[in-house]
């Protein structure tokens, strides 16, 4: 597959720091930049932009939940290369700093992703427009549309489609739940109702489908695409970026710098956090269910492996 | 996702057979042969059919291998159901026992099921008129088409377009490196060339796609799919049976029997051989190569997750 327009946004450490409170050490997101420069990638997210508050404290909730701009900086300015990657860094509805963001041409960030959920789609393109008043590029993902009556999330895709400053729209299968076919289906209806919309997508791997959904979504005509490292990322995980850089054939990409760093920095991190497809998230996905039912299982060393017992609890009625 | 026409074949244990020399005790067999049952999968393949020598004996081989009538009937036998599965076994062109084969009706087998590479298509299809004359269904599975010139494919695509005996053409995707539009490409193929043959398909998991593919191969009209407990299978295994009978809304499927079995069973086993997705067999698949050297390197306690160091080496030119 090649197609010119395509555009390839790494969020491993975004996405990863989900498992482990953003406790990444400084050496692993440096070269976790060194390889989205090294492979080619448009995009970098390098974590959330939290507002610091007594319960959420940098110690506890870790550096990358907050991006400020000094450490952001530090990663980019560790490695040189030709043509860096954008930097992205997530917004969530109802805990951010705003004011903690600079102008772009102050600050290390490109672009503000804003995370929301349907009832929140008007928070979230406030957001947008704030943050496009600073110069930034923008987007709004929608999270979790295979659980939200079909009207809603039409009404959302609308709002979306109608404010200028959302410069992407993203399809989020924030459950691992949907099926290839039903992949084309939401994109068209996407298409539909926000027609002006660059739209970007965001898999994810309980059921095995995050790689095979997001080359779904590119033969649908989506051409911005999330992935991460080795997959990592909460739960399940999502795409897996050296998987989807070895399928686009475009010269600007390279998959070999994403295993030097899968071979040098995430095979030992395997070692003290989990990710990645099992059983457990096989049934959630299934059942179209939010993951904290089976990370909360995944916890716990005795019954981890209970799938069965998961599957008869999952689908009481 | 519903189609009356599409059956299910679980070849738990003959494709897990070649991670341990089909050393499965006799509860496994019969464990999996229950799950078979309750689960309303139209087939089970119990194992292949190889011909005793001085060089396969049934000690080092393991008796899967050689799937006498005796041990299968014992497993057969060994659970009642309404509606039991079809059983069958799989021969390899070249080392069968064809004087072990009796006449279906004297058999505890249903179905012979001949896998064979496009230059021994000649010998599969003899084999294949063989199994037929003693009353068997039949199936030709040509395996590694990713790896021929498309000519010879053809050729014995339209062989088997020729032999009545064969009732089932499958398209094998042994190396895994088949991506979505590629199996519709060659499933227009096969259908081109063996019109009148039915179509099965067989996937590996090597790029997380052994379920996205068999979903597309069923989108694409092949009504018989192959799949395995756990995605158990040599290599990077194949596609999840649990998985498949979720997305297959036929109430004659039920998955829970297979989710039984895996936390009985299967999660144990995983503690004693490995099988599944990893790093490294993601590459053998995108770089369409067998996976011998792949499991090779997955046998080397200290250098299997090398996937950078096994990316170059796999790679020069």
């Amino acid at each position: 597959m090649y197609r010119e327009e395509i555009k390839v946004l790494d969020c491993t450490i975004r996405d990863g720091g989900l498992i482990n409170n953003y406790q990444f050490t400084d050496d692993l997101v440096k070269a976790v930049y060194r390889s989205a420069c090294d492979s080619g990638v448009d995009v970098i997210e390098l974590g959330k932009k939290l507002a610091v508050s007594d319960e959420y404290t940098r110690d506890k909730w870790g550096k990358w939940n907050f991006c400020d701009d000094d450490d952001i900086k530090a990663v980019v300015d560790s490695y040189e290369c030709d043509n860096p990657p954008l930097v992205a860094v997530m917004f969530d509805v109802g805990r951010v700093d705003m004011d903690g963001l600079s102008p772009r041409d102050q600050s290390p960030f490109d672009m503000i992703r804003t995370a929301c959920y349907v009832p929140d789609i008007e928070k979230g393109i406030d957001l947008a427009r704030r943050s496009k008043d600073l110069g930034y590029l923008t987007t709004i993902n929608i999270m979790a549309p295979s659980a939200v009556i079909q009207d809603d999330l039409i009404e959302a895709l609308v709002a979306v489609s109608k404010a200028d400053e959302v410069d992407y729209l993203y399809f989020v299968d924030s459950f691992g739940a949907f099926y290839s076919e039903q992949i084309t289906s939401y994109i068209s209806l996407y298409k539909k109702y926000a027609p002006n919309k660059e739209l970007g997508f965001h898999a994810h791997n309980n059921q095995q489908l995050a790689f095979s959904n997001t080359q779904q979504a590119i033969i649908d005509g989506v051409n911005m695409l999330d992935a991460t490292i080795n997959g990592i990322g909460r739960g399940a995980g999502n795409c897996n970026l050296e998987l989807l850089l070895n399928f686009l054939q475009n010269p600007k990409f390279n998959a070999k710098p994403v295993y030097k760093v899968i071979q040098e920095e995430f095979i030992p991190l395997r070692k003290q956090i989990e990710w990645g497809f099992n059983d457990i998230y096989g049934i959630s996905g299934h059942l179209n269910q939010h993951p904290r039912a089976a990370m909360k299982l995944r916890a716990s060393k005795k019954n981890k492996d209970n799938c069965y017992d998961f599957l008869l609890e999952s689908s009481k009625t």
